[in-house]
């Protein structure tokens, strides 16, 4: 399924590097840098809001879920809400829930939990100071300067695993990278978790939607991890990122994914999809407080299932282009709301995510501006996921081979500003200020030539030769470079060990199951 | 001097905007965009050295300016030195300074002034939580998407004036925004302060170099705001922005425009030219080290000359690529750098000003992202003046009128964030989600018909519209787009009113001057 570059991926540790391009990566991680260490946030949040707006955000959201609800299209989860004290109309499938309820429920979700990851060098840290990265997630389409831009396929899915890994950019290995088109829809999340287990050892996302393809994510993990779906309740290892159909409402295959993931005891990452003026009110401050009742609402629900069951809420606020109706994101109302956001959830107790996003048409300026913006408000908004960090691309509808690079610069560069400062008296260099005569210079310093090969940030995607150099070697932006680097990366990627007996299992179970969806009648 | 554009351009106010292409721009101000208000920090600043790490810093530069001091080439500034209590060596030209001496004459340096604008509504407030921009100053070429990469010229001068002016960027109007090469030397700086007062009523630069650059400033500008040299002391209104020939040098060109404006009561920016691995240490404390050093000693050199003079403490240290020399900006180091030298300059309580750099050959997303990481440490340092905030581009060695455009978007998003967040009942909009269905839309909410036409910042470069129609207008990426926003822009552009007499009286004096520079035996 996953073309020949796929054949050896696999090999045991200290065999994956043998074979011709294959060299060039790191034997056992398949890096070519090396990977993301764990960020720990070295700086205070960025407060926004005062303390007294934060409580009357959360007081105008706790009064909408008690006046006003949601609409919860599960009866299994209205009967939840039901059971736990809530109002629940079952002709309009509203639920209303009293804020006792809500603060009952959200004082049993975790401030900070771990899911592991098959490298147990690689466990997911979720709260506190550290920042987490991951990728573009459920964009419909490819695209690539060689190429161009198409739906995505199961090839190019496994392409921006292979990039994203090789590149060492990630803290957890996404659901959706990308929609893989031509796979069928009923084996589609199958042939994804394969190439999650195959191609990385870091946390996977189930995909978002439907029941089955979180019992599937449970299966697969559970294998991946050499123990049960019941164990893994007891030690987590997988997310799901999902969202509410705001305002105001949650599907049923949305629900059952929920309930599933947090009655088995894993990550919620609930998120409403509140674009100001479109799906919430055109105020930053009502979209917040329709974010927060609706965020607060599904985190009641997993808590309901499951007392402690690890939750993370989302934040998707952003605003619109008036005239259009398109979505706008890294803009300063972007800003402003992952601020906010992570701050209501610093008052609530509960993880946050927030994201690095843009709706930049092309991976060039405008997508960087717009990143840098979304990424500088993630970071200093102290969010624990910040979600769709490499590759996203025109709003979230394609994911860009080039940007995933033009990234790499972006979350390299902050894990090396979060890197905390520490000097001695040989970095204060007093001596080797000495040892240069005034109008000198120091690059042949001995204090210099000690220390020169290590002292700095090495970028992987920058150009600083002169104008001359450039200019003759082509004239090439950084968006034209990345695409040597991401091809490069592609071709040189090793993928970590996997037990071959994992291996086989994976495979047994998605042979099974892909029988049962697609031959009619085996199910 | 300045071209056919010029024709016109000081016409009385409300008379500007009759002919042709004059009409799109706002009458008095020629800002296509409203002016950049003034900011005001609502965010604490970003602290990246513990309190202890400063003093070891600070202690450590005090103690390189009492035992290996500064070369001074100006026999003036050694006198001064000597007078105030410096170990003066005249043949090496030495100048050693104890610490009491750098402490006390710091504590008379001011920690905020105003530099006075001809429009009062654009003074300069320097201090304090108030962040100002500046353009790119010094490039000595000039490039764009038509004409390419050539020297600069006083047009192309002109033009950046035009299009930071008609973009309504920046807080202050820079000085060599680039170097004019078509002007004779001797009277470049006429041309260059000539084309200030015409264009644009902020606060300018008096060239950085030089004694007859700084006095001929100080004539232009006594002359701009109607008032005398003596007064302009007591009233300042100039800047000058200049460095340190690091290590620890500061030559006597240098040091007589410094001791001219000092002299004066205008403000002094001085910057040592400390990149890491070149002129300075590798490491980040030890450039931080002789660029503490280097910027006091200058400070207390401006104070003995005029206590209370108003001085703004400098930093540019940034790292080299180690492989080639070329200086690198906008990379984690520079960040650092820039948090660090504002926290240094805070508990040394004077303004400080850093940059807003990079040293990307293009246009491109390595500009931007480089660009977003230094503005992002100047913000949030806590930097007074942010230089080289509009049109830098290639580590200086170009002014790029595209790069004006890409940082507009920059600096009016910061501007944007930079506003306090107030809402009240209206706001929180219960009402309005109320008043929209679950799963229903805000489009046509009268909360939203309310407020959506000034309810998001507007961008001007951003293009948010999908992909097909995106393509289908040619595929032009946000450089190709600023082009078209630059030239609009430029040609739109109507300068401020100007008193005729003033300008009358500002030729003449250029016309003097220049007859004295370039006529053998005038002067």
């Amino acid at each position: 399924m996953s073309g020949d570059r796929a054949a050896g991926e696999n090999a045991p540790p200290g065999h994956g590097g043998r074979g011709g391009r294959r060299e060039r990566g790191t034997r056992n991680t398949g890096a070519a840098t090396p990977p993301m260490p764990r960020l720990v946030n070295r700086f205070n949040p960025v407060d926004i809001l005062s303390p007294e707006q934060v409580e009357r955000i959360l007081d105008a959201a706790f009064t909408l879920l008690e006046t006003d609800g949601m609409k919860i299209l599960s009866p299994r989860a209205r009967e939840a809400y039901r059971r736990h004290g809530a109002m629940v109309d079952e002709e309009s499938r509203i639920v209303r829930l009293g804020r006792d309820i809500v603060e009952a429920m959200l004082a049993t979700a975790p401030s900070s939990f771990v899911l592991h990851a098959r490298n147990p060098a690689r466990d997911l840290h979720v709260g506190g100071h550290v920042v987490n990265f991951g990728p573009v997630n459920g964009a419909p389409n490819i695209r690539d300067l060689d190429r161009g831009r198409r739906y995505g396929d199961i090839e190019g899915f496994r392409d921006i695993l292979r990039i994203t890994n090789g590149l060492g950019l990630l803290h957890w290995q996404g659901g959706v990278v990308v929609e893989p088109v031509d796979v069928p829809v009923p084996v589609r999340h199958l042939e994804m978790y394969r190439a999650h287990i195959e191609l990385s050892d870091l946390v996977w996302a189930a995909r978002g939607v439907g029941g089955v393809q979180a019992r599937d994510a449970l299966a697969l993990s559970a294998i991946e991890h050499g123990t049960s779906v019941e164990a893994l309740a007891e030690r987590p290892t997988l997310m799901t990122v999902t969202n509410v159909n705001s305002p105001r409402v949650v599907d049923e295959e949305i629900l059952d994914n929920i309930m599933t993931m947090a009655g088995h005891g894993q990550c919620v990452v609930i998120t409403p999809f509140t674009l100001m003026g479109a799906m919430a009110p055109v105020t930053l401050a009502g979209a917040l407080v329709q974010q927060t009742a609706e965020a607060c609402a599904i985190i009641a629900l997993c808590q309901m299932l499951r007392p402690g069951a690890p939750c993370v809420m989302g934040g998707f606020t952003s605003n619109v282009d008036m005239k259009t109706g398109s979505p706008a994101f890294g803009t300063p109302e972007y800003v402003n709301a992952a601020l906010a956001t992570a701050q209501i959830a610093r008052r609530l107790g509960v993880p946050v995510r927030t994201s690095a996003v843009n709706a930049s048409p092309a991976p060039d300026a405008q997508a960087t501006w717009e990143t840098s913006f979304s990424l500088w408000a993630a970071i200093m908004s102290h969010s624990h996921l910040i979600n769709h960090a490499a590759g996203w691309l025109e709003g979230g509808l394609s994911a860009s081979l080039e940007k995933i690079v033009i990234d790499a610069e972006l979350l390299r560069g902050w894990a090396e500003i979060l890197k905390p400062i520490e000097f001695g008296d040989d970095e204060l260099a007093l001596d080797a200020i000495r040892g240069v005569a005034p109008g000198g210079h120091f690059f042949g310093s001995p204090h210099t030539l000690a220390r020169y090969e290590n002292a700095f940030y090495r970028p992987i995607l920058s150009d600083w030769s002169n104008y001359e150099n450039w200019r003759d070697a082509g004239e090439r932006t950084a968006t034209d470079r990345a695409l040597d680097i991401w091809k490069k990366t592609r071709d040189a990627y090793v993928p970590p060990p996997l037990d071959p007996a994992v291996r086989e299992a994976v495979d047994a179970y998605i042979a099974r199951r892909t029988e049962e969806e697609l031959v009619p009648g085996t199910r």
